[in-house]
């Protein structure tokens, strides 16, 4: 097995942070995505998306999608398990993992590319959307604050995936100042306590 | 157990046709989204991201985001399955899913918002970026297309939950004009072979 990435990416560090907690070791290939390597023919032809980080199996097969590749992982060592045990538990930490991409994840992407540009070689750029999609991504701030005020990790008593998710879009943010406010005091403990996880460092 | 959703919104669409292959019999209660009932502190307390569908449990628990409840009910009633039976499968039907949501669903719900301003009483709308998103969709349709051709189903050989989120974004663009292409004769295809399954009018 392989995993197609680019190491300093957010994405690739979902799922190195993951097979982290897993203790999976695998070997990495790293794709050049300033340059646009994801792009083109060779690389669409493994993931019609043009995204990393894509995993090639022993037989050829390619996986794309952090989530899909995680749960893909999580089936193969179910421990520790990273996705819940019951229906209802895998129920609430697929909501909360949902929850901090739409609403955390993906507004701060879209922040990223439309207020520094990083891709303006290749799409259009809207400035004051980026704008609107940091206050988007800093109103689920206060909201993880409130869910972290109740409850020790994002999907309940114990750390999921739904932390990893929520860990790597908080430091991500930064590139834009989208911070962690001081009297976010539940969000801040929570991201220390997830920082110090071995993991956090894949 | 209950579902609170607006019976015309395509979010809600997605779980129905969901409910409706499995047979499973449900009680709705409706939730006036254009009078902004979702966004009140009532509906905020059932799910902090004020959006439909929200599924309520007979113990009082609620469960959000369609991924999550439909994902609910296909481990308590198995078959038929929609989700994938092995790992990779399971790991396929996830990457396709993602891939709908991501790069057409998404995209679709924006060009909607911001290319007919439906939100703008509470939503700061960018047209320009709305039609943007359009022309993001659109390109999916293609990739689908040449998906379609060598697979008869979104994920493979066999109906799944990707296809029904396929189908749900598809005939929603049609509001902003979002539209299967003449010569796209195999997505085409698929859409008038999934459109004519029972559940497709639930």
């Amino acid at each position: 097995m392989k995993i197609y990435e680019l190491k300093r990416a957010p994405n690739a560090r979902r799922v190195r942070m993951f097979l982290a907690e897993k203790g999976i070791e695998m070997a990495y290939h790293q794709i050049d995505l300033g340059a646009g390597e994801n792009l083109a023919p060779e690389f669409l032809a493994k993931n019609p998306a043009g995204r990393i980080p894509v995993l090639e199996l022993d037989d050829g097969t390619y996986l794309s999608e952090t989530l899909a590749i995680c749960r893909y992982f999580e089936e193969l060592h179910p421990e520790p398990n990273l996705f819940g045990r019951t229906a209802l538990e895998r129920a609430t930490v697929e909501m909360w993992s949902r929850f901090i991409e739409f609403n955390l994840w993906l507004p701060t992407g879209m922040a990223f590319r439309h207020i520094t540009g990083f891709y303006k070689d290749r799409e259009t750029v809207f400035p004051e959307w980026g704008e609107e999609c940091k206050q988007q991504a800093l109103a689920w701030f206060a909201k993880l604050d409130a869910r972290l005020a109740e409850q020790p990790y994002v999907a309940g008593e114990r750390f999921t995936i739904a932390d990893i998710l929520a860990l790597c879009s908080i430091d991500f943010g930064k590139v834009v100042d989208i911070r962690i406010a001081p009297e976010q005091r539940h969000l801040q403990a929570w991201h220390d306590r997830v920082s110090s996880r071995p993991s956090a460092r894949a």
